[in-house]
């Protein structure tokens, strides 16, 4: 094909219309038949088509002559300069170039981008698209209401302490570092603990007696916001403060608590919590380490009988440590009491170990390497008498043993329930690193653009796909962060009787809020592509240390299916039947009766007020939870009647029994994100949050879409009806995203990463 | 109470039986009344019950007066002395004790037991198991199969490219270190590269012209079996051979060939491969790179314009390369043609950046950090006209450009698919990398015992819990892995034809696989517990190292996007309507009655061999991905219809886009386990293949479960019948669980995990 083809196809006045016509016709190098005819059609309806254009436009409709790519690159660059001159898209173009005909050709033009666009390998629209970079800045709309109100929700009473973590965290030795050794990771995170230390956060739940503010809940609220600069610093807190200290606070006499506390809180003694054996994390009550005392030197017996019987995953114990607390099963007179704890040495004052301890570094994790556990064996360490944890227990020098609780199992649960704090704190922990990483993805995706039709590149944040991603568990952080809250508020204000539903809810919790954590921050990661896998960016380092939440303080299936036993027990009493059949034989008559007569769900309704109704939303979840537990009693009975071990019976339905805990979570958590927002003033924020309390109940529901649809619970068009309106909810919450991580008020330095930043480009600019 | 009552219990004979029931009746604490009625009625059966046995049974059944926990722990010491000699449960030895009324007591105790089990805070099951710690070894039943056949179907055609792998990495070079900083990491990476290099693998996919053996996929097949030693290498691997080398190959003229890739496969030349940038990564086609040809030089002018557009991520870039492929916009003569890809040197032969680049290290990350990534700055850098990859363009010496490909898009598009085998890699290694987690952890398993009834603490693989989070994975794995070496075959047989096919399922197996790997290992990280989160154990490492897979060689959402859109197309090319509209309009009236004729499923039939059967479950997989492709179809054409612009019509069908490329996709990794089987012999491998083959697509229609429920296509009974069937075939393959892993033919080399071997406990012994 000549040159000349080429000229005289762009410079003919009257072809200018079709110009981007023919071109996209021949854009895949290849001109269809149906296209030619096409081109001629329109070509028809131009006004004054003299011969000379006829015949340049057949010269130009021969599928057998096509164009070279320099004659196609020429017609593109004459497109694109009219467009970028007009301002306009490709079909506005043609239209605009002579209005009379801008109905045909525009028609036929969309329908080639149609099809173009549903090849990609065709006409990208990025291809008229103008050649300078899209400035970076977030661009975002006003949000419908002021991030620091909902900042005020969130940490209520407590808005003290977060906001003294925000001010110790202001002091420039509060930096990150990132590609270190262990033992540089270390040292900085005990700089970093030093200095929580110095601003007194260590005296914080101590007894006033030692001169602490005794307040747990306070310092359950400073564990989680101290999430929002770096776990391991938070984990090291709480080994020192929550488990070594709090061993002592919570198991030691008086006496103990005044020989030891004052020193642990102003960082003198360092120590750690040896619970956890090799062979034994989550059956503690079969630990091995023994206490076996010997009435003629007044001592007790510390050893590691065997290989699993070494002190595992113990913080603190490969660096920093001096003293550890041991539990370990006491033995006096020859006979076993079970599980105590014993204050025990580790390290003399020179840092080597102890007499007869040797100590292990577990060496190098997937995350968490501040953090310096080791392993512990103890042969035959010798204590005093008197470092037995002396609250629950006391042996007399001549051997005698005496507990204000008789029953060994009832001393070890309640010995165990002491330390749920830990269990709380670590809950609130992972959703404070949730929502940081949420937060700097949320801000990223309000930068970030890829792709797009005519105007530029769209922010990925506009995607579906990324906001199904982000939003709903941004809407989980929230609905977390109450049910936390409410936690903290229910174990400050525990009773005897109502310790065990405070033990249940924290076991629940803490499985929900750490593997929520974990994928949130993996969504986080994610979304911010590449970039995320950055250490520097934070969220990498948050993943990687966010891993072992699921993990230590009791594994996540543990904890469920301690929260599923707890709650059948629970039920169970209600009979006032001793015997384990009985009550399984009333149980699922009753069962029955009360799930035809208590169903509160109408399966067809679907207007939009009920399906954003709370009430619709604790109904459906609460169903879900009862109809799991009381179909589970009724598997357990009939497995029992067949003369089944319990043991056994269990693990048979260990699946509906863990199904049943999640689904009790859900009910709860949401439960949980109601009551907060019926505290709330009627106003923006509180619409606001209303928005993202439907979101996550809804989200819980659709999750679980396939019981409900299995039951009957809920017709197909309500199935339909919730899950548009899930992305509905999505479209409402997006105008504010930016306002929703506002609200956390995480510190700059603590969200530091460069994708966070408007300017982030600039930063790292040459 | 008086010493004297419990040596009074203790010598009665006629008391023993009873025992065990006073014993556990307050073991809590505290004696319920009925317990004590219980207790006195079964006293009531016993033979010869004398004046004094009445007497002291009822000083011990005033619930007025509990036992100390001296007597307590005395009482059960007698009692677990008695178990002991008898090696009886706690029910079967009050049974033993006196046949006559084993059924009065042991009903009872059995009462007793349950209820406690049911409390956890009351009696535990391990109270009365033996002191000795359990002896860690496999102890599990010979397998069903021998595994060595499953390996060669696994390998097939490429066992030797794999025992390759496995012989090369028995050097002792390929030993792993933890806790080194990047530097080091690097360092150690490039020398196992190196060893690689000297084994030759460098010149595997290269042509016969230049001395290799021109085998890309035994290439892909040597990637996916380095995934089995470490991610790092074998990403360092793919940069080299792969992407530069690779890129040379597919886009080089065979003079470029010649001069580059003999030095490429030997290792002379190290370099990589400089295609995203910071602000377009996904969005090829709109990199801002630019290649400006000077004629009067003859030289390329490579240039970064803006810092949007620098190079990032680029793999050996930061340490070790000396060279990178660039892509860049190329323009000539004032026109501009689209992206090509250009030889630019880096760096200078002594290591220091070549003039007018600079180079960044993109610094620490999650994982991969054996890997040098590095960022790359181009200030009007020169390069010969010849640096050009001309296979698809050509720059004539006075500028004019010449393709054999007149269509930019058909160019660009050209250019990226010769590509493809980057993506199938990744998919493969991602699969090796799954393996290689779950067979440590289906071990670790195999090995590890927490809690249980009698006879001592049950394994954890036999907890269904932990049944659920490995077995589908695990069968996943295997499905993916039939899919890829298909996909592997399909791209060695290639044909014009079938280019763009190969491309979509690379597209959409690179997405599956690579979710497909970060879960599986995520579920075999927290199934370890802690010994998980070390990275002594690995798991931790290809956990942090695979996190990324998502996201490079394409981000998955992207690349679903890309497969939907593509079969997207293609469907409506069968209509041969060249317009859009009228494709969709015709689309619709198709699909409405395709999909009532084609229904195949009976939604109510429950039977175990139709449950079982592939045709059962192909059928069903095809009808969702088809149901989905139709309805997208719909539901783009009543947007079209409305007037909205296609790329905002997709938008807002994205969910219903991804959710159709996951189905898809599961239909045809369904379909590829299938074919895989078939061409078996049969015999136990085979059956046992069988079981994976039949838990895969059981879990994957099960995950779909809502959306077969919400549109009618199977009956709540038979979602039942689903469910209960994928628990019998989780207890089918426990047997064979070892077997399955062992199949993986991994070398302990690689599976170094100490919590894989049986005397992991003893590797660690003091």
């Amino acid at each position: 094909m000549s040159a000349t083809r080429l000229e005289s196809l762009l410079s003919n006045h009257e072809l200018q219309p079709l110009l981007p016509v023919v071109y996209i016709a021949w854009a895949d190098g290849k001109l269809k038949q149906s296209q030619a005819t096409r081109i001629r059609e329109l070509a028809g309806v131009l006004p004054a088509f003299g011969q000379a254009a006829q015949e340049t436009l057949a010269a130009w409709l021969r599928p057998d002559q096509p164009p070279s790519a320099t004659e196609l690159a020429r017609l593109r660059r004459c497109i694109h300069d009219h467009a970028q001159q007009r301002q306009h898209s490709l079909a506005g173009m043609a239209a605009a170039m002579q209005p009379d005909i801008s109905t045909a050709v525009s028609d036929a033009v969309t329908a080639y981008e149609q099809e173009q666009e549903l090849n990609p390998a065709g006409l990208s629209a990025a291809l008229f698209s103008g050649g300078e970079p899209v400035r970076q800045d977030f661009d975002e709309p006003q949000p419908s209401f002021a991030p620091s109100e909902l900042q005020a929700v969130l940490e209520g009473a407590y808005a003290s302490e977060w906001q003294w973590v925000r001010e110790t965290l202001a002091d420039d030795v509060f930096t990150y570092a990132d590609d270190e050794t262990s033992e540089a990771q270390r040292a900085r995170v005990l700089d970093w603990l030093r200095h929580l230390i110095a601003a007194g956060m260590g005296f914080y739940p101590m007894p006033e007696a030692v001169g602490g503010q005794a307040n747990m809940p306070g310092f359950i609220h400073l564990f989680m916001a101290l999430a929002m600069f770096d776990l391991s610093l938070v984990v090291k807190f709480g080994v020192q403060f929550g488990l070594f200290g709090g061993s002592i606070m919570m198991l030691g006499s008086e006496a103990q608590q005044q020989e030891y506390l004052a020193d642990i809180a102003a960082g003198r003694h360092l120590g750690g919590f040896a619970m956890t054996e090799s062979g034994h994390g989550s059956n503690v009550q079969a630990l091995e380490t023994t206490a076996t005392y010997d009435s003629e030197t007044e001592e007790f017996i510390i050893h590691t009988p065997t290989l699993s019987a070494r002190k595992e995953w113990i913080g603190n114990a490969a660096r920093d440590g001096r003293t550890v607390t041991v539990f370990a099963q006491l033995s006096t007179g020859g006979d076993d009491y079970g599980v105590h704890a014993f204050v025990v040495p580790i390290r003399n004052t020179d840092g080597t170990p102890a007499a007869g301890v040797r100590i292990e570094d577990c060496g190098h994790k997937m995350g968490l390497n501040g953090v310096d556990n080791g392993r512990l064996y103890f042969d035959q360490v010798r204590v005093p008498r008197e470092n037995l944890l002396a609250r629950y227990a006391q042996v007399a020098a001549g051997g005698s043993y005496d507990s204000p609780i008789a029953s060994d199992d009832k001393r070890f649960f309640t010995m165990l329930g002491t330390l749920v704090s830990g269990r709380i704190s670590v809950a609130g922990a992972s959703v404070t690193a949730a929502k940081k990483a949420l937060a700097i993805a949320i801000r990223y995706g309000a930068l970030r653009r890829q792709f797009g039709g005519d105007g530029g590149e769209q922010k990925i944040l506009d995607y579906i796909s990324h906001q199904t991603r982000l939003f709903p568990a941004l809407a989980h952080s929230y609905a977390l962060h109450f049910a936390v809250a409410d936690l903290i508020e229910r174990f400050k204000h525990r009773t005897d009787d109502s310790t065990r539903e405070v033990e249940t809810l924290a076991a629940g919790l803490k499985a929900m809020a750490s593997w929520h954590a974990i994928d949130a921050i993996q969504q986080a990661r994610e979304c911010c592509g590449g970039l995320g896998f950055l250490s520097a960016n934070q969220i990498a380092n948050l993943r990687r240390d966010i891993d072992v939440f699921a993990t230590f303080e009791g594994d996540n299936i543990v904890l469920l299916n301690l929260l599923a036993k707890n709650r059948l027990a629970g039920y169970a009493k209600n009979f006032e039947q001793s015997l384990v059949v009985t009550v399984m034989q009333e149980l699922s008559t009753y069962a029955r009766t009360e799930l035809i007569e208590t169903n509160p769900v109408m399966a067809r309704k679907t207007d939009e007020a009920h399906l954003r109704a709370a009430e619709f939303h604790l109904g459906l979840l609460e169903l879900r939870a009862h109809n799991l537990l009381v179909t589970a009693a009724r598997r357990m009975r009939k497995r029992i009647d067949q003369g089944m071990e319990p043991f056994a019976a269990f693990s048979q339905i260990q699946d509906h029994m863990l199904a049943y805990a999640q689904a009790e979570m859900d009910r709860h958590v949401a439960a949980c994100f109601d009551d907060a927002i019926a505290g709330m003033d009627a106003g923006l924020a509180r619409a606001a949050l209303e928005r993202l309390r439907q979101l996550a109940a809804i989200d819980s529901i659709y999750q679980s879409s396939a019981w409900y649809l299995y039951n009957g619970y809920y017709h197909p068009t309500k199935h339909r009806a919730l899950r548009k309106l899930r992305l509905k909810l999505m479209a409402e919450i997006r105008p504010d995203a930016l306002a929703y991580t506002a609200a956390f008020a995480i510190p700059d330095r603590c969200l530091t990463a460069p994708i966070a930043y408007e300017d982030y480009i600039g930063r790292n600019s040459p």
